[in-house]
């Protein structure tokens, strides 16, 4: 049920493999025995166990790599590092060292260590510590212990393999019930290139920049410019449009890496080639958006809300997410309520320019679709055909709010008691 | 349970009347049986039965009146009618007439329904209509049916009376589960001077410019201009710092009449009298704010965040209305759980300009007070003593920010299963 849908683009193909679906990419993950303690960003892990809470990522050579991190003020240590090395090296890394179940937050010692899993790593791998990217997720404000991930460096390092993206994808999980990777099959410049990534994060959701913890490896030859460029583009209409809950998290961190063995010449510019990365970028931000709306904490539907007719993105961008944030809204869906009234509402309190009465509502999944709103007023429908609508899993919200070429699609989930259950008890 | 501690103010005396409370003014209200249907904006009514659904609010003389409104893009149509009403006669009216389990929104004919109601008071008082401001309350895009209304005006006038406010009150309620009324005495000018109001609604709540359905009356003598300078500084500090759900409703209003009959020297200019005035309209909107935030839908407490060391006013509200709003946070009081990770996150994503590591987070409620945060580093506790504090009903978190002269509170409450039982099964 956590599955989502994929949507077919031409002249990609969706492939297996997450991190490690592009050529020169290994990855690891195992349990080191980081313990669990008190607050948390909202992303601490309700699997008990041994579950893997350490993970690898390494490229054969050196790879282009730009990110995106939480606007919050309060940074994690891990963010602030990872941002500074990137610096350092002018968008280069060669590896990702990152652990769940502490988010190394609020902590006096954060940066130190931060660091010192990048020199772990960097010994490892026979890299620069700058060179490597480093993030974490789980508690906020408790202390990190450095000695499990000391203890086992070597055995993960010496367990990195090409197939190995499932054991990462597993040790980034908190509260996120399933795994979450995306990956597809292009072509730049006649050459097979392959873009894939992998994602964590169900609570604290509400990116701003970037989202949660998220990695995306590519053999395509970029430019770090062009890199940086592309990510921020389409950062912008997928993960930011992306809300669980409202609240953004202190440790949000996405990042790409490029090494360009699939042997293409660099894409160092703008143009036709260019678009096609990008694309393969969006197609798989925008599956791992959807894989955490639908894995939101306590989620029961993937809701998606299409605007059009805006006059411009941002104008598309804010309404979109003004629906998919409405609380009441998401409470109606949990309850499959074709209540369009709190639709229209939070269309209305958005924050933008456009004509209300010109706001066309429709509600669609799998089942059908039916019209609900035309020109800001209600129209008749059959209750019982909505409902049959709104019982599917996913559920498609389409807004057309005037004549403009502004088109955005937002993500998110219903809200239900199980969110309340999971956040009320979450440290008790 | 959803009684609040009232706070007293040196120089002001809460006194029983609500609407009535002022000098010269009457009220009423009665079962008229508008139809309960489907589609709301969020203040429908769980009560079932002949609970009162319209209401009539009068004063013996003409007043100076002003008022705010949602900035919903989406507008009740009463909403339009009172605000041309006030324009038409420069900010004077004599009655109010409003009516619940309808919003009259979104309805081809509202506004001719409207002003129907303005003529039927009207006719009866022996007024103008434009000298008559409406409001609606319930559920969105069904006709209202003004038969009910015309049927029972008579007998709703001829039942006006000096201590009718209960009745009122009671005729505004929708999922409200208790009436709202508030009144304080006061002394301007050597008179005695009187000034209540009367507040509904429960969902829908995250006023910008104004709040849900609110009536002040007063028989202190000021001008339209001054009441319009007084209710815009007030409601910024009060229901504007207000958030029950994040969802800002159609049909907000908050209307303040004043008839002058308490025989002071009309307050026509800043200065002394007026700040006197002020704060009795602080005190009554902030006690209404604090009502409606102890009876948001599902809630279990009251949530009071009190920001202070901020450069300003505007930064102070942005970091407290944060913090009220974040969900994680609200189920965490709903839980009792000392999870200040999640007030700092909240304070970190507000968009307003401090130092994150001058922040200090306490929690206090009548059975003590903890510190859990300082200078942006969590501080050890005792979770048992923190368990003790949470426990109550009635929460402040203080959250101090630098050395600034700013501060501000906001208001709001827990996230609960039963608001997502509410709002899941509303129109069900």
């Amino acid at each position: 049920m956590k599955e989502i849908t994929k949507k077919n683009f031409e002249g990609y193909k969706y492939i297996d493999g997450g991190v490690c679906a592009a050529k020169g990419f290994k990855a690891n993950g195992l349990y080191c025995g980081i313990k669990k303690t008190s607050v948390s960003d909202g992303n601490e892990s309700p699997i008990s166990g041994n579950k893997n809470d350490i993970g690898l990522v390494m490229s054969d050579v050196m790879c282009a790599a730009a990110g995106v991190y939480t606007q919050n003020k309060v940074k994690g240590a891990p963010v602030t590092v990872t941002k500074r090395n990137l610096e350092t090296t002018g968008g280069k890394a060669q590896a990702i060292i990152v652990n769940s179940k502490n988010a190394n937050t609020c902590n006096a010692d954060g940066e130190q260590k931060a660091c010192r899993m990048c020199e772990l790593a960097a010994e490892q791998l026979g890299i620069k510590p700058e060179e490597v990217i480093v993030a974490s997720t789980g508690v906020i404000g408790q202390i990190l212990p450095i000695e499990p991930i000391e203890n086992c460096i070597e055995e993960l390092a010496a367990g990195l393999s090409y197939d190995g993206n499932e054991k990462a994808a597993t040790a980034i999980m908190t509260t996120d019930t399933v795994k979450k990777e995306v990956a597809v099959e292009f072509e730049v410049d006649g050459k097979l290139c392959r873009l894939g990534g992998m994602g964590k994060g169900s609570g604290m959701i509400h990116p701003n920049m970037a989202t949660t913890l998220n990695f995306i490896t590519t053999d395509c030859a970029v430019s770090s410019d062009m890199l940086k460029k592309a990510l921020s583009e389409v950062v912008k209409i997928t993960y930011n449009c992306l809300s669980v809950d409202g609240d953004q998290s202190t440790n949000d961190t996405c990042v790409v890496m490029a090494n360009g063995l699939a042997g293409n010449a660099e894409i160092t510019s703008a143009g036709e080639e260019f678009e096609v990365f990008k694309k393969a970028l969006y197609i798989v931000m925008m599956n791992i958006t959807k894989m955490l709306a639908k894995d939101g904490e306590g989620a029961t539907k993937l809701l998606e809300c299409t605007v059009t007719g805006a006059k411009d993105l941002d104008t598309a961008i804010t309404v979109a997410k003004s629906v998919i944030c409405s609380p009441l809204f998401k409470c109606a869906m949990f309850g499959a309520d074709a209540n369009w009234g709190r639709i229209l509402c939070a269309v209305g309190y958005a924050d933008a320019d456009f004509d209300i009465n010109k706001v066309d509502v429709s509600l669609s999944s799998k089942a059908g679709r039916i019209d609900v709103c035309r020109n800001g007023s209600g129209i008749d429908f059959s209750e019982e055909e909505a409902k049959k609508v709104l019982i599917e899993d996913e559920i498609t919200i389409s807004v057309s709010i005037g004549d403009g070429e502004g088109a955005a699609t937002a993500w998110g989930c219903d809200l239900t008691y199980d969110y309340v259950k999971i956040n009320g008890d979450y440290r008790s």
